[in-house]
């Protein structure tokens, strides 16, 4: 399943030790729901290596990219024919956008820390909020890329995993995918 | 507008200190997100404080309630007639079970940290999962209440706030209530 438009993060403001967590979720949930890479404006290995560590034992081509430059970045990605989206509690409502947005091509989500350059606004090519409400730029994120998808991205595959999780109604199932040998753990 | 079913977020497996962060944001998603409330079940006045806190200030009804023991917590919410979902991403794929659930009077979501008890699995009523992948419990909580309100929740209003934020395309704009006055900022 392909879906679209393509979709890429721009993570923003991380700073070591206090956003690793944090920063680590917005990269996962990243993955999961949809998008193709996580671009770390920030130089912290040890977050852009677990994530794509996740990335390389259950399956798909999700990326991360440590020490990015946020405003090269974004400006090389606009040159390519990509939108910018910035997830920001003042912007836009989800619910009014999302239909422009998913006409894109392709999108760049910016999601920022506590604090973001006041520049991002004008760069952005949307500023999106989802609620308009103080939360977390992890569930921003989440709705935002489900919107975009439509949650058709719930259904997504992701290809020569090492291990595979099956939905189970109690428990936990998961598959060991091992040199084409299948064993049920 | 009342959503329906009515929601409480039990969060469970938090430690003081390394999960402030990330239990702060599942209380700030779920009341952005139309949950009625959250028990923390863990003693961490802090980080309910500041949940609270947020609360009063952005409107809404929104409670937290501190250091709850999260057995007789579940105990007591099913005798009352509401149904427990666990979330966990060895579970039943949201998609699948999410118009069950929203058939419900009224719903406890558990959010686990890192390791959730074994029990947990046998006395949740759903256990579901968001795309059987490893993500983050903030965007698994996002998504289960955005499917479980089909999106509504993002049109709630939040009354008798004293900070509100509006809809803006480039910048922020923010009104504050004050005795009746209204400023813009």
């Amino acid at each position: 399943m392909n879906l679209k438009p393509e979709s890429y993060i721009l993570r923003i403001g991380h700073r070591p030790e206090r956003d690793q967590r944090v920063t680590t979720h917005v990269g996962l949930s990243s993955r999961a729901l949809g998008a193709s890479g996580m671009y770390l404006a920030a130089d912290d290995a040890k977050v852009a290596d677990s994530i794509t560590d996740v990335a390389a034992r259950f399956g798909g081509t999700f990326f991360c990219e440590n020490n990015v430059k946020w405003k090269s970045c974004i400006n090389q990605f606009k040159k390519s024919g990509g939108k910018v989206v910035h997830l920001t509690m003042y912007g836009l409502r989800l619910q009014d956008v999302i239909a422009d947005i998913r006409k894109e091509e392709k999108v760049m989500i910016v999601v920022g820390a506590e604090k973001v350059p006041g520049d991002l606004y004008e760069l952005a090519d949307y500023n999106v909020a989802v609620a308009n409400q103080p939360h977390s730029e992890i569930s921003a994120l989440a709705l935002c890329l489900d919107h975009l998808y439509e949650g058709r991205e719930l259904d997504l595959a992701f290809p020569d995993a090492e291990l595979e999780v099956l939905p189970t109604k109690i428990g936990k199932t998961t598959i060991k995918h091992e040199h084409g040998n299948e064993e049920e753990l």
